[in-house]
């Protein structure tokens, strides 16, 4: 790496410690696309961060997320917090970046010096997280951020990934959803901390709170033991402002749940999760190097190709090369 | 592995080359639940494959795939085609296995042994295609199937795993899910091949093929140069009977251009994906193992708690450590 590279990434590292919100920005920006630089940059934040608490919201596509996540980040200013929200929105295959439509519901917010609002793309990453949203969460907790929300749009599979950075995931769901509870079972309804039934403004509220207290009494016979917390279903509305004020609290609750209870363990599952992730990516970018570029790996390719060895075989030799060169 | 293991695995690889059901039951059940054995029998049977035409069908829940599929199916069995459908399911929560709900739609077609269907669950894995998915493709194809439907269900970026492993696919939409195509702009709309709004017997069917119409030329416009295959607009109703017929043909037509075309390339970068997916996955595993089990690296996760380092130099310390070892 450059000089002037270091120094710069010094620079915004500063400032970034300081809570300068350009920094921040800045910092932000070299995660997503510098992953050259990203690595001297976390390895100079990181000793500061630790410190937020982590809230992830997800849920389907309408169910409000943004307004609720707006609401939430109101009340918290008024207690002397500060807050960062990370959007992570599927990437949009016309430009590459980011969806902005659902974060024009936060511009009320935007007139806030301690509130720090952020879109970032998925990238189609594992899970939908990406390292560089894991990245931008540390960023904003070595800034002083007291709440970090993590908001991702989704239905599926996909969201299940948030609960690798989070202390405390809502996930949120609305009347009018129809097969989608149906189908939501399989994939968000064993991670959510609180489960927030939003718009009970509108529609059946009620008969919602009941389906989802129904799955959850039925996967709780699944489980092996109670868990410590059970998981906690809320009705609310941000346009009669009903169960704000009880969601903020119950968050705040689960937080010092975590705290007094498994905070230890909570961390050491998250960084060895993030470690085997930053190993995994590596290699993975190595092997993928090797695979198209070294004429020894491009041969086990064409091997495979021409069915003369199958893919676990091949696997097995080019792992073998990538253990002979020690490159990586 | 012991001799006993070698020839059970030996005798299912048999059954599956001579298109035996039992068998092909078995291995799917060997590459889902049996990592150990399933190299070997994949290594059996994979001369055999990359003859049959694999077609990945994927969009929101409720979009009426299953019954689409089904269709299909009985139309593609008229031509004496012989096919594998797999439903991959996201993993249920509560029992570990795969949802049954949807498969009851393709009912009518178990009666015919040279339909094979078989419902996956997707283990929350990368892109919701799990390792076991390739390979039950493999075997499938292996077994003699002309033509292989890969059912993924889901709404976002999930499903853009099908692009993997499928020469074709179908995006299925249909009328009255509103929001949900704005949301699907992003992570579907980029993969299909031909686009299917099926339920055209019911609600404003034209009114979303003008919508994704639009959608695709706005895309278009952002594309460095024209695709050779423009992405094809069907509706569809498989009630009435509308458009299934034109279906079929247009799937068998871009297959056809696929292998007029492209082929070599496309198997070349399946082929690419599939090795450093194995690689990586192998990595992780063993990385896992190491920073919870090994003494010198789990001093390292002890450094990154104390917030001595880091998480990428620790993952470079461990990386150091495996290249030493070279038991992977």
């Amino acid at each position: 790496m450059a000089e002037g590279d270091i120094e710069f990434v010094e620079r915004i590292a500063e400032g970034v410690l300081r809570g300068d919100v350009r920094s921040i920005a800045r910092a932000i920006s070299i995660v997503e696309n510098e992953p050259r630089l990203a690595p001297l940059l976390i390895s100079k934040i990181f000793p500061y961060t630790g410190r937020a608490h982590i809230v992830g919201v997800t849920g389907p596509p309408g169910s409000g997320k943004s307004s609720l996540i707006a609401k939430l980040a109101k009340i918290w200013r008024k207690d002397g917090k500060k807050i960062g929200i990370i959007a992570v929105d599927p990437t949009s295959p016309f430009t590459g970046g980011a969806l902005l439509g659902d974060r024009i519901r936060m511009q009320e917010l935007t007139g806030d010096k301690d509130v720090y609002i952020r879109s970032m793309a998925s990238r189609g990453s594992l899970d939908g997280l990406s390292r560089a949203t894991r990245d931008a969460i540390k960023i904003l907790d070595a800034a002083g951020k007291d709440i970090i929300i993590v908001e991702t749009v989704g239905a599926g599979q996909a969201e299940v990934g948030i609960v690798k950075v989070a202390h405390t995931v809502l996930v949120v769901l609305c009347p009018g959803l129809g097969d989608e509870i149906q189908f939501l079972k399989a994939g968000i309804m064993e991670i959510g901390d609180i489960f927030v039934v939003n718009k009970a403004d509108i529609g059946d509220a009620d008969r919602v709170v009941l389906e989802i207290e129904n799955i959850l009494e039925m996967a709780s016979e699944f489980l092996p033991q109670k868990p410590a917390w059970a998981p906690l279903v809320i009705k609310t509305s941000v346009i009669t402002n009903e169960g704000i004020e009880k969601l903020v609290r119950s968050i705040e609750e689960h937080y010092a749940y975590i705290r007094g209870t498994s905070e230890g363990e909570f961390v050491r599952d998250k960084i060895i999760e993030e470690l085997v992730d930053i190993i995994g990516e590596n290699v993975r970018e190595y092997a993928r190097h090797l695979i198209t570029k070294d004429s020894m790996c491009n041969e086990i390719l064409e091997r495979v190709l021409k069915k003369d060895i199958d893919p676990y075989t091949a696997a097995r030799k080019i792992l073998a090369e990538m253990l002979k060169r020690r490159e990586f």
